[in-house]
């Protein structure tokens, strides 16, 4: 098997400083000594966003995760982006992010594989019938996504979406905490 | 639909020196220069902790966990904790931290998904009728975690924890490689 | 409980400078001040390996992906590699490297769990029966995955192996953006 491959990231420090996002809410924080500032250091910046209530069901939020951090992502040419949801009836996946039935068909999946109400077996019910569905889906999706930046932006396939997938039926705010290194 | 966002990293490099864990059986790394140990260079931190056999099901080890790497953690003023079990039986996950309810549920949904015994129709049987449902279960919940670090600690939501799922009936030791990278 | 812990990491700075990979076709970057390269800073490296179609099922391919990276691992003593999976139909896990029949077994399992053809629910049809499925068993198993690198390896457990598994009947050429990063 033939594997081929393309370079991405340049084989010498960059020659230019990483502005420090200072008109951004997103602080960033270069870790390079403060007296050579023409140096690429890598950096770091992080910050927690509120994503408002949203329904029952997988939501599409690559937009709204990219507008608040697209200013910041421009400075770096290499790195990596971690997305971490603080809760654990919600979950975070990447998929297809074009027909709005795959989302649909994802929650179908979900709540034909996870049992709910007087046929479910669950002990954990005081929080309503739907807590403890929500729990088991988000421990199958997960509640973080690590996503390559290349040259400035997200590195995911053409079809790729960040989802949010909500597993209440009475959502609430959900807070994302993002990190982002690279050079 | 509205974004509210807050940032945690400073905007400019710590002013005083990250203090090298010496007295820690977690050593530590700065990538600085040795010469400018008063800058915040990124530091990287590892070791492979060794978990003792857990009985199969659903384990809050949230506590063992922080307490490995708690005084590592106070140096990080922004950064990422991986977290990595070694093995392809068991699995780690983030999920509701107080009412082991919770856990009971999650293992009784594993073991309702996945067949095991008889009316299983695995051909790896070799190692027991545990053994293949287990794999199974590891590559649902997977076997890494990362976790944000903030201010010096791990940033998790109020009902976050860490499990150890331990899929086998004869339960082993459990060795996690932890990784902390940050400034 | 007992937890016992080694360190992996060197508690101070390398000595010796590291090398940029200038043979290899994966470029690295160290992000360090160029005028002090006896100073072994943080380094970056990223590119983006293609993998031929294979067929639908799980595939064990930990020599594809060490073969591509093992020149450019050896440069890192300490960090983290991260493999990204730029596609909605397949997905990346980690499971057991030795016997074909784990693969074989899970692919099994994720049909049963994962209805198909004329019992399926699905509304996302047009692309073919395979393609609603293949977008679920992506979703449970993930597309990325992020392992530790420690003294120039891949520190995964002795039966642990990197699997692509391909959920769609006509697989296609996949894509996976490798990003190192370390001291």
């Amino acid at each position: 098997m033939q594997v081929q491959s393309s370079a991405l990231c340049a084989a010498k420090p960059l020659s230019t400083p990483l502005r420090v996002g200072a008109k951004s809410p997103f602080s960033t924080s270069t870790a390079s000594d403060p007296s050579s500032m023409a140096t690429a250091g890598p950096k770091w910046a992080q910050k927690t966003i509120t994503l408002p209530p949203l329904s029952r069901g997988c939501h599409l939020i690559t937009p709204k995760i990219t507008k608040e951090i697209d200013q910041d992502l421009s400075e770096f040419k290499c790195g990596l982006a971690h997305l971490f949801l603080q809760h654990t009836s919600a979950s975070l996946t990447i998929n297809e992010n074009y027909d709005s039935d795959v989302r649909d068909d994802t929650e179908t999946f979900l709540n034909r594989i996870v049992p709910e109400g007087t046929s479910a077996p669950w002990k954990h019910t005081l929080e309503g019938p739907d807590d403890m569905p929500a729990h088991i889906k988000s421990s199958m999706f997960g509640c973080d996504l690590m996503i390559p930046i290349s040259n400035g932006k997200l590195n995911m396939g053409t079809w790729q979406g960040i989802w949010l997938c909500e597993h209440r039926d009475y959502p609430s705010a959900r807070k994302v905490v993002i990190t982002l290194n690279g050079i």
